[in-house]
């Protein structure tokens, strides 16, 4: 098959035969365990994305919203939106300001800079034996990534990049996007400005949310709801490596910010 | 190697090989001869990603500056923005609505729905022997896809669905993503709600944007500038088939639009 192939062709490949994650898992461990499984290795270059989820949940994030105690700001939040008071404190807690509130909706500016929906707090997915359970971000997804990177290069004895992803939605269009929230090993933008086009002219504008990009091309194969696939291979994809950035450059900044 | 790999991977493949295109050129036959000439055919189910610049190109979209008429109010955005005042004249015609307009600067809901800085406009990767030209979206993005399938459908005798991509920039995140303009033989948006999580729990709120994620795994293997890639075959995906919509169900409604 592959010598038929045009070059350069990605590859988004699932990984499969992971376990339920709980607080305190080793996740590069459980990750090389599976792909070892299926004697299925990475290569150097490749971009492992990882769904927040499995990442919040191996950093103790879950929590019980039975447990939370409910300030008044977050009461008038809940009573605004209809949403479970603890979930709007919670969303409150996580967040830097409300941008929109309406019945249904919370849209806040997370404490780490990304606009989502209820500040990325999942209610999905939570195994929850002792009553309603929901699970924040990691603290810090650039950390996560960067600790797993160093953890699966040092196992497998090369340079791969990784990148936690959530499925957030937009100001304009319906449905969400597999969007990065954490990263390493990749810039997580390729500046093409100064390159020329075809016609040798030089272009002005061009420069792509890379990091986003993979996270929403993982997201073809990393599952929403029953089908349990947190984590996905990419393969064969151009970025520009860096061992130093994060995702923060992928945040438009707040003074260039034209609809908040 | 396939064997070795956890199933269900998708594989995002340039076509390559494709001429320079002309205004009248039949797109269809173009990529018929470029993937015979690789040996490579399509396959049920296969999503075809065509970068916008090309199918503009083929529709006769290239537009020359120094022919446009430059109304009152364009003189007034290009005084504003700096922006070249046949180019401004050419986003008001093509937009529906001004949503900022700064130096460097004009975002607008191009008269098709989609919100984007200059209308989507696109000055690089266009011949212009005779003066400045510059590229507008095809008239009917959706029907161009139509087209375009109907057309490969018929010459492969097998379903497969087309979706034309541009880069498009976020409101809170930096760099452009390849995102969909045009979609035919894909439901754009995947409705998970109602379905269960892993833990039996329904799902609330899963609208998922997949002809936007396919646009941006495209984008892992289409060239931005000189790579004259503006093709790319995406296999293994999941997606819902439907004939009759476009991608009018991925633009948020006006009266949900809470950032305007």
């Amino acid at each position: 098959m592959a010598e038929r192939r045009p070059s350069r062709a990605v590859h988004v490949i699932p990984v499969t035969g992971l376990p339920m994650f709980k607080p305190g898992d080793d996740l590069a461990a459980a990750l090389a365990t599976a792909m070892q499984a299926q004697e299925f290795f990475p290569e150097p270059g490749d971009v492992l994305v990882v769904a927040q989820k499995i990442v919040s949940k191996v950093e103790g994030r879950a929590v019980r919203l039975d447990g939370v105690t409910v300030s008044k700001p977050a009461l008038q939040l809940a009573e605004t939106t209809g949403k479970h008071p603890a979930m709007a404190e919670l969303i409150l807690r996580e967040s830097a300001t409300v941008m929109r509130a309406r019945p249904g909706l919370i849209i806040t500016r997370h404490k780490l800079g990304h606009v989502a929906a209820n500040a990325g707090i999942d209610a999905s997915n939570v195994e929850s034996p002792d009553g309603e359970t929901v699970l924040l971000w990691p603290l810090d997804p650039d950390a996560s990534a960067r600790h797993l990177r160093a953890n699966l290069e040092a196992r497998f004895g090369m340079q791969i990049a990784v990148i936690i992803s959530d499925s957030l939605g937009r100001a304009w269009r319906m449905g969400t996007i597999g969007t990065a929230i954490g990263a390493s090993g990749v810039n997580p933008l390729t500046d093409r400005r100064g390159e020329t086009d075809l016609f040798g002219r030089v272009l002005q504008a061009t420069l792509v949310a890379r990091a986003d990009e993979l996270a929403a091309a993982a997201s073809l194969v990393i599952g929403e709801a029953a089908e349990a696939t947190p984590v996905a291979i990419i393969r064969g994809a151009s970025y520009i490596r860096s061992e130093a950035e994060g995702i923060a450059s992928t945040l438009r900044p707040l003074q260039e910010d034209l609809f908040t």
